[in-house]
């Protein structure tokens, strides 16, 4: 099972998703748990390129290629030798991420996002995707709170509406393979509608294997 | 006028390209000399990235996608903004460049080199292109002579073999834009034949602005 986990900034992915890895694990699930973009020691060298903050204007089309080349080598050398060996990889972010920031948040085109998605990830799409959703102010509150900004962070209120906007829609129009979770609620709230989530999971996959 | 400068390894291409540009502005041309990967902040980073050496093994596609996305970094703050001010642009390597070593070199499909290349250029393609050929060795050689070697340097001689016949293969499939420069000559029968060629570029460019 491929996972991805989708929102906003400072939603409570990364929080959630340790959460989620442990219940997995518990359940026993064997689990590679990794991040987009990065990943690889290269990706990850990629990412850095990506939250710079820098003088120099960023070109969009140059962001997509950097984001999916980073893709690319994270598919080869992750994510599909680890599906190959039967374990599930839970992603924090992944191409829904692409079409929400680079094609809502930016005003790429959105079919230069499917021509790449094609031509980088072939037919490999996510079985699930948890989009955690909550208030552009909210998550920006929680963001703040944890230090300091990098280049995404620093976007203005509407590029994070666009972004927000645009997760739902992708979560409307994929419903089967979306989760919305409410992530303005407190943690526990949270936790509850994950552990749901989780069974939910875990019934699927027992499913497929009998 | 867009003018490119192609060619295998330490074949010669930097120090030819400095005496192409003092001879060109001697003759009242604006031009902007820069260079792939590579041209901008952003893009030198991503050229980094390209030639340092690693334990992990470069996905090629990835590699592609990396070229591109400085490529495109490249032409809208560089290249782009000095044609349309009417200079010329001398760009040391480009997109011969990615034919001759990411699909002759590696062995990507040149299909995915041609639909990246619509995505990112639209017709944007040089006017001339200056290729300086030499037998692999000879290249080699000069390259080892400078010092410690990149990450494409330490490739085996098969790879430069196909770089090479790559290269000259799209030389003989677009004739009109490029002039090939027999580089295993010394400096100064390089010279003269650089001379030749300068002269010609600025006839064509004059009859242009008639
Ligand atoms: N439901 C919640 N209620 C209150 N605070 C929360 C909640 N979920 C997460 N937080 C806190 O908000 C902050 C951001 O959480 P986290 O880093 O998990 O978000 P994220 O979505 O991974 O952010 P980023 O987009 O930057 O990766 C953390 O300090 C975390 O403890
Ligand atoms: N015709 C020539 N005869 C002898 N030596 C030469 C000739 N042309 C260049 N060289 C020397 O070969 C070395 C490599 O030249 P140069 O750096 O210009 O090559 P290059 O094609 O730019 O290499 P790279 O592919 O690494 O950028 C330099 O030391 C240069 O002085
Ligand atoms: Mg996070
Ligand atoms: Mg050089």
């Amino acid at each position: 099972m491929f996972i991805t986990v989708e929102g906003g900034e400072g939603v409570g992915k990364s929080t959630n998703i340790d959460y989620l890895q442990d219940y997995l694990r518990n359940h026993g699930v064997e689990l590679v748990l990794t991040r987009e973009p990065g990943g690889t020691a290269l990706a990850e060298q990629v990412r850095e390129l990506l939250v710079q903050q820098r003088e120099e204007k960023f070109d969009p089309l140059a962001e997509l290629l950097l984001i999916f080349a980073a893709r690319a080598q994270h598919i080869a050398e992750v994510i599909e030798p680890a599906l190959g060996a039967g374990h599930w990889v839970l992603c924090d972010r992944f191409t829904d991420a692409t079409y929400a920031y680079q094609s809502g948040g930016r005003g790429l085109d959105p079919d230069l996002v499917r021509r790449m998605e094609t031509l980088v990830q072939g037919d490999l799409r996510p079985d699930f995707t948890l989009l955690f959703d909550a208030p552009v102010e909210v998550g920006m509150e929680r963001a703040r709170n944890r230090g300091s900004l990098d280049r995404f962070e620093l976007e203005e209120i509407q590029f994070f509406e666009r972004v927000r906007q645009t997760y739902l829609r992708l979560a409307r129009e994929s419903s089967g393979r979306f989760r919305v979770i409410d992530a303005s609620q407190s943690l526990e709230c949270v936790r509850e509608k994950l552990h749901t989530v989780s069974t939910e999971l875990l019934d699927c996959w027992s499913v497929r294997h009998q």
